[in-house]
C-alpha cells in the first residue's frame, strides 16, 4: 500500500514594509502554501511575488483567508453571520486566484486562517456557508480543514474535495481537537518525538492523546511553521523522516481523489 | 450599417451600514454594470448581493477597481506604482470575479475608478502595468477606458477588447479630454441636448467640443449615473432617444470583437 | 424638589462619502451628542464639522468609541482583550478631544458604541480597563453607561462620574437588561407612552417590565434617536412632555456631581 | 555661549502582530521620540507601551501624523485637501495625546510623517493649514519641521514654537533642500564625517552642500535612526561626539523658547 502527506505552512504574511515569516525558506520543504489574502494579512504586493516563488518553486497554492482584522492578526473571535463568512471567503479565494492566474496557474486549495477555521470548522452554520460557498465557487478546489471536524464530514458528505489536516507539532485530546495552548501535553517540540506520532498518523490513521488513548485521526495534510530556524529545522527533519519511511509528500491535488 | 453602444453605470458603491446610489433602479437601464470590489467602495456582502441583482436583470458584470482609500472614495491622487497598480487591479477583479462565479457568469469587462481612471488611462507606466495584467489575467476579459486615451489606443495595439467610454453629460476639450467641473461648458446637463451628441458619437464618429470645435470620438459605452431621481430621468430619455434611433442598445461583449 | 435629565444622541455617523443620520435635525433637540471616533463610524472631517455644529448649537460633547470595524459599524462582538478595550478607548477619546479642544471646548462625557458598550458593559474585566482608563485620562470625564449594570456600579464605587442611561423606546426585562429586539416588548414606539415611563423612571426611579413588574431604575441620561423624520418626532414630543412636567432638560455636566 | 541640540527618532512604528525598529535601543539615545499614531505605521497597544517606555527612559514623546496608508507606510504622496491634512492631523495629536495623558505627561512635539511632511512643509494650503491646527489645538506644542522650509518660517512669524530639523546623514542643495537619495552626495554614511558637519550646523548655522557651496542652516533637532544596529552605532559616536564638543544634548522643550 502507498501512503501520502501534503506538508502545508502559512506563508506570505507579510504586509507592506512589515515583514514576517521565512517564506523564502519554508518554501523549500513543503509541497502546499496557504497564502494570507489581505484581511488579516498580506497585501496585493506580497501575493503577487509570492505566487511567482511558488510557481518556481513547483510548491501548489492556496487560500488562506482570515477575518478582516489586520490588527487582531485574525486571531480574534468575531460574530460573523453564515453571510459574512461566505462573503469574505469568496473575496479573498478570488483575489488570490487572480494572482494565481496571472502566474499561470490555478487554486489548489483553500483552508481558513485563525479564528476563521477555528469557528467555521465546528460551528455548523459557517462551516455549511463555507460548504455552499465552495460548491458554487469551483468543486474541484480542495478544502483543507481541521481533521475530524463537523466540516470535514459534513464536506466529504456533499462529495468535495476535503483534506483532513494535523499538526505535528501539536497534542491532542480525545474528541480530537486540539490540546489548549496553556494546558501541559499541548506542545509536541522534539522532531524526534513528533516524527512517529504522524508516521502512525499517516499509516495507521491513529493517534495517541494526551492522556494516552488511542484515537482515530484521518492525516492528509501536516501543517507546519517557518517562523524561525528551529522551525525549519522541525520541519527539515519532519520530512526527511517521512521519505525514509517511504511516505511520499507531495501535493494535495496529487493524490487527493476528484 | 448597425449602429451598437453599451449604456455603463458604477453600482454597488455601499459599504456596511452605509447606502450610496439607486442601484435597483438604474440597473433596470444599463446593459452593463461596473461594480466596486471594496478598495474605495463595496464590501464583499455587496459585491455578492449586486451580482445576484445583475444576473436576474441580464445585465453584464465588470469589476469598478479602485485606490485603497475608502475615507477618499477612491477620488484622490495617490502616487501609485505601476506594481502597486498591477496589484491592486489584480486582487479587486479576482474578489469580484468569485461572486460573478458563484452566481454563474464571469466578468465581461474592467473599469477602473476615480483617480485610478484618471491617472491609469494616460500614464504610460501605469497603462501598461493595467494591459499586462489584463493579458496575463485574461486576453478576453474587456478593457473600458476612457476614449481616445493612451491605454485604450495601446491596448488596442496590443489587440486586447478595448471598449471607448463616452460621457453623455459631459463636454469635451480638443484634445478629447472632459473639461475641468470647474469650467464654463463642463456639463450638458439637459437629456434632450445629450441625445444628439451622443447618437453624433456613435453614428459619426465625432463630438462638438465645449470651444464649438468638431473633434473624432470613439463611442463603445456611455457612463450614466444613477445618484438621484433627475440621473435616472436622463438614462430613461437618453436609452429611449437611442433606440428610435435604430442604436442597438446592448452589453459589450455582444458586438465588441473577441 | 428639582429632576433633571439629559437626553443624548449617537451623531457624526457618516464616513467619506457616505452620509448617515439626519443630525443636523437631532442635534436641535438633544443636551448631549455621542460622537463617532473613526473606528466603527466617522472620520476626521466630520468629526471637525459636528464638534463645530455642537459648540453652534450649545451642546455638549462625548466620544463614542467602538470596535475597529468599520464593515460592521462597531455591532459584531469581537474577543477583544482588556489592554486592546483600553486602547480603543484612549485612542478613540483622545482623537475626539483634539477636534473639541480646536473648537474651544472639551468632553463632556464617553459613552461606549455597540458591540463595546453590551461586553464593557457587564464583563467585570472589560469594565475594568475602561474606568481605569477613564481615571487614567481624565477623573472629570463622565462615563455614561446602561443603567443599573456593572461598570455603573464599579464606576460610582470608585467616585467617578457616570451618567446611568435609559432607553425610551425600549422594553426592560426583571434584571434591567432590555428586552431582545426579537420579542414581543422589545419596542415602546408610541412616544405618548414613552413619556410616562420616562417621568417615571426620572421622578420615581423605577420602570415597569415587559412582564408587568417594577423594578428600580436611574435615569441620568435618554438616549434618542435621530435616523429618520418619525424618530425626530418622537424625541420632540418626549422632550416637551419632560419639561411640561417640570423636569430640567439640560446636559449632564449640569447637573451631574464633580 | 551654550550650545543645544535635541536628538529625535522615529519610534512605534509596529503595527499589531507586526514588528519593526529597535525602539528599546535607540530611545536610550535620543531626547525626543516621533510617535506613529496609527495612520501609516502604529496601534493602540504600541501608542499605549511606547508612551510607557518614553516616561521610563525621560525621553519627551511627539506625535508623528501621518497620511491614511497602512499598506504604503504613509510615503506615497496622496492628494489631500487642507481640510483632510488639519482634521487627519488634529485626529493622530489627539489619539497620542491621550496615551501621553495616561502616563502622566504630554505631548512635547509633532513632527509629520514620509509624504505628509515632504508636502506640508512647503506646500502653501497644507503648510498653513497645519500652523492653524496647531494654533487651535495648543499654541505651546512645538511644530518639527524641515530646517529653512516654508512652514518653518511662517510658523515663526505667527509665534509658534518652532524646532527646525536636520539630517546627520544626509547631503544637502543649494536651497536647503535634500539631495535625492538616487543621486551622488545624498547620503554621509560614516559618522566620523557626520559628527563635524552636525557641529557645524549647530555652532555657525552653516552646511557645505554636495556641490560645496556654504549655505545657512538652523538646527534645532537631528533626526537620527534606529532600524539596525549600525544605525545605532552612528548615534551613539554622533552623541558622544556632540556631548565631548560641549554641545548640550537635550530635550526641545529644555531650550526652545515658549
Amino acid at each position: 500500500m502507498e501512503y501520502y502527506v501534503d506538508l502545508n505552512s502559512d506563508i506570505g504574511e507579510s504586509f507592506g514594509s512589515y515583514k514576517i515569516g521565512l517564506d523564502e525558506e519554508i518554501i523549500k520543504y513543503v509541497t502546499s502554501i496557504n497564502l494570507a489574502c489581505g484581511y488579516h494579512a498580506g497585501d496585493p504586493l506580497i501575493m503577487d511575488k509570492t505566487c511567482e516563488l511558488a510557481q518556481q518553486k513547483g510548491v501548489r497554492i492556496g487560500a488562506h483567508p482570515g477575518y478582516p482584522d489586520l490588527m487582531g492578526f485574525g486571531r480574534r473571535k468575531m460574530d460573523v453571520s453564515p453571510e459574512e463568512a461566505r462573503g469574505y471567503f469568496l473575496y479573498q479565494v478570488g483575489a488570490l486566484e487572480a494572482f494565481a492566474k496571472a502566474h499561470g496557474t490555478t487554486l489548489q486549495h483553500v483552508k481558513l486562517h485563525g479564528a476563521f477555521y477555528n469557528t467555521a470548522c465546528n460551528d455548523e452554520k459557517l462551516a455549511n456557508a463555507i460548504l455552499d460557498a465552495v460548491e458554487e465557487y469551483n468543486k474541484d478546489l480542495i478544502l483543507m480543514v481541521l481533521s475530524g471536524s463537523y466540516i470535514a464530514k459534513e464536506g466529504k458528505k456533499r462529495g468535495l474535495r476535503v483534506a483532513q489536516e494535523v499538526f505535528a507539532d501539536r497534542g491532542y485530546n480525545e474528541d480530537g481537537t486540539l490540546v489548549n495552548r496553556k494546558l501541559p501535553g499541548a506542545f509536541v517540540k522534539d522532531p524526534k518525538e513528533a516524527l512517529p506520532r504522524v508516521i502512525k498518523m499517516i499509516k495507521e490513521g491513529k493517534v495517541t492523546t494526551a492522556d494516552g488513548k488511542e484515537i482515530d485521526i484521518a492525516a492528509d495534510s501536516i501543517c507546519v511553521h517557518g517562523d524561525n530556524p528551529e522551525a525549519l529545522e522541525f520541519v527539515r527533519i519532519l520530512k526527511e523522516g517521512l521519505i525514509e519511511e517511504g511516505i511520499k509528500v507531495t501535493s494535495l491535488d496529487e493524490f487527493l481523489g476528484k
